[in-house]
């Protein structure tokens, strides 16, 4: 191995922690809870980008840009988003800098101070419907469906790199409606989207389902969500749809005239989706080599290394490689030839582990006189030796494959570790285990919170398509009507 | 026209404002000095980048994300770095929140107060080097060619939208090389790679060259520029390279061993372009009617308004346009029909041409009988009936025709507008009319602060490929040997 890493069974947290920092994804900066997203993380965050972008434009979205800063005062027009939001967070005071006059460094101008504080935006609901009271008189200005890419700040205590960083990248789109059903069908619409995306993209199977009041976003009427699971059995929380009701253009006073001529408030959605996305993909595939990733979002799919012990033999074979990369790349697909002279094969081989390139090729001497080369694939790590001229196809159908294979791994270990219990103390032993649990609850807030400071579980939703069914609940016997979905959650 | 705009001869300056909120691009912000980026502006943004960061990566360059957040420490860390920066910046001096306890709303915690204030990036090269510090140990880890796409801010009293605002949106490229050689070369490179981008996506004709000490990046050794000349004949810089020298890794300590096993300190470069370069996009090309984009850069080249009255007129003229679409679609064009039922074609094209789509067609009933379409061109407004089957070939040579047009509109009005003088007298009556100014200088940075306290004018920056020729001081008569560009400037 190139850089080793520990093994998930050895422990599961700090396997996580090595393989972000030695495949190059990020790093811990100098800034307390910030992160640095390196040139590899940052590769396969654009690729997430370049998909989800394209999925939201494909369904009618247009980005924009709203302010970094938000007035402190904002935060407190809407009743129940000030509760959620602003409380940790970075807080602007001043404007300026001077000389410290007694000659040490640099100190704050107290001259400068702001008259009101702005605050970093933690998510921009406020500015945004602030910003929406000018562009909205009328129903031909509805619906508005904007998304914005941007970072945000929410202060943490204990960070951890991608799942849970004081500054973090995500997308929040924020669309406003006529009616309450448009902006549900919005909602609905974009958890679709998101799930879609886990699913065929990342090749992680997701619920979705709604959040318990508990788990809702400070500010909503309902929150979709998809819930991921991860290898140790916790959950992940992979992305939101907010149904805002008219909440926020009643809180920022956002009224228009509809069809009939009547003043009424506009509805309203919100969703987004973070670098988050990041520690569920890594999380979700990868194992004790490295990342795997799959196929569909890795920067790099196939690399090529040359096995090779003189310069003339590095010649024959780029000869032969080169126009197999250029037929690749012509099928968009994205090829590395590592020619690198300062690494050994073997040295190559464990990086490109690590680094969860689907597809490995070897080509030495030897194949070139055969025709042939070595192929061999990241998520299974087979090996085979093929004709070198059905190179082409076969990369196509193994790049299919493996992003098949990977979903379909991933699916089962999912199937395999859902339970059903009807007892309590089943309940506290399969979360030990890990596990999503569908258990009955009997629907009060309380109850929710009391399982929680039990147990570290937390309704992670009621799935969408979840069945009726008479029960009791696993807590306190009262009268349930449907299972929901319980696990402990990153 | 569809809103009012003011003449460029009435007011420029609020010509520049009008088109920029009418054509629907920013929006003031609720934050003082901070824009919104509407979709439309934003998405000639998202073209800008696109543009931008396929030449970056063709160059060898990748993507990374550095913290929102710098400690104030490190501002000191480079001496003219700090003069440079650290005054007019956001500070974040507390992280929480509380409820008033007088129940008014929300005030600061003061127990939540900072050890160390940190500072929103006016620029990241302290966060960087200081991240490189432990990236780089060997010649082996260099070059290191990172581009960064993010925003920062710089407080600003006076703010005006894309030109200076407070909060805006740039790229930042911070290389870390073996050499000095090296550095400079890329350097040069990237200053070359804005002009190449200004000249031909932006059709805005630039001069490349060195910023006198006066007018250099605060920590660089030299700075390289592009300079724009605007219809008002101001200046403006539209994107700086800068050669950092050792200056930031001597003050981060980044060292590395060479290939003869010494240790050096790594030689450096940054470089960056804004949403400025919307400012410059917009004044260069505009006219009274609204914006004119060049064709490279417009979200949408080609709109086709319908022209009707009855459904049946439009269900056939439809059956006529869809294919049409599609096959310009085909070639890498982007169309817009614009059906839309509650506007008049007179207001549409206005609305478009406010807009600065490039082409727009007009089809009616007596179209479709006769076999053609109107075509009129946004850059002379010209209009031309055309045969309907000749329609792709006619848009796509066109648009090449259009894009070359702008540029060379843009080039003439340049070299009408760049003069030399030898008296001051002249220089300061040009300066009334605007433009460049070559003339001499003596070289001092007091003479340079003199000429712009006594007429606004600063040196733009001295041409790379500047004749030398031996001449006085146009303020102080003092010996020179080469011509220096003048201008005042945004």
């Amino acid at each position: 191995m190139a850089k080793e890493i520990t093994s998930r069974a050895e422990n599961y947290s700090q396997w996580y922690n090595d393989l972000v920092i030695k495949a190059g994804l990020a790093d811990n900066s100098a800034v307390r809870g910030c992160m640095v997203i390196k040139p590899y993380g940052y590769a396969i965050w654009e690729k997430i980008q370049g998909v989800l972008d394209k999925m939201f434009k494909d369904t009618g979205h247009s980005n924009a840009y709203f302010p970094l800063l938000i007035p402190k005062s904002f935060f407190s027009k809407e009743a129940s988003h000030v509760e959620g939001f602003a409380k940790e967070c970075a807080v602007v005071t001043h404007y300026r800098l001077k000389n410290d006059p007694n000659g040490k460094g640099i100190v704050v101008d107290e001259d400068a101070k702001l008259e009101e504080e702005l605050i970093i935006r933690p998510t921009s609901e406020t500015i945004i419907w602030n910003t929406y009271k000018g562009w909205i008189q009328s129903y031909r200005d509805l619906p508005l469906l904007i998304n914005q890419w941007a970072n945000v700040v929410r202060w943490e205590m204990r960070t951890r790199l991608f799942l849970r960083t004081s500054e973090f990248l995500w997308q929040e789109g924020h669309t406003a409606h006529a009616t309450q059903e448009e902006a549900l069908e919005e909602t609905y619409k974009m958890v679709n989207v998101y799930a879609d995306f886990a699913e065929n993209y990342m090749a992680v199977p997701v619920i979705k389902g709604v959040k318990t009041s508990n788990e809702r976003f400070a500010g909503a009427i309902d929150t979709l969500c998809i819930e991921a699971l991860m290898q140790d059995g916790k959950a992940l929380q992979s992305g939101t749809s907010h149904f805002l009701g008219q909440n926020f253009s009643k809180a920022f006073d956002v009224k228009f005239t509809n069809k009939e001529g009547k003043l009424d408030y506009v509805w309203a959605s919100s969703w987004g989706v973070s670098t988050r996305l990041m520690g569920a993909l890594i999380m979700a595939h990868s194992d004790d080599n490295g990342l795997v990733l799959p196929p569909k979002l890795a920067p790099i799919q196939v690399v090529i290394v040359p096995i090779y012990n003189k310069p003339e033999q590095l010649a024959v074979i780029s000869e032969k490689v080169l126009p197999l990369k250029k037929q690749l790349e012509e099928k968009g697909i994205s090829v590395q030839f590592d020619v690198r002279d300062n690494f050994k094969p073997g040295y190559k081989f464990a990086e490109h582990e690590l680094k969860g390139i689907p597809i490995r090729m070897a080509i030495g001497p030897r194949d070139v006189e055969n025709n042939t080369l070595e192929i061999a694939r990241r998520d299974t790590l087979e090996k085979k030796t093929i004709a070198f001229n059905e190179t082409v196809d076969y990369v196509v159908t193994l790049l299919d494959e493996i992003q098949n294979n990977i979903f379909q791994k991933a699916l089962k270990f999912r199937e395999e570790s859902t339970y059903k219990t009807d007892s309590y103390e089943e309940f506290k032993e399969l979360l030990e285990k890990g596990g999503f649990i569908l258990a009955h609850w009997d629907g009060t807030s309380e109850t929710e919170t009391l399982i929680k400071d039990e147990t570290k579980a937390t309704i992670r939703c009621i799935p969408f398509d979840n069945p009726l069914e008479e029960g009791k609940c696993i807590r306190t016997g009262n009268p349930s009507s449907q299972r929901v979905l319980f696990a402990r959650a990153y």
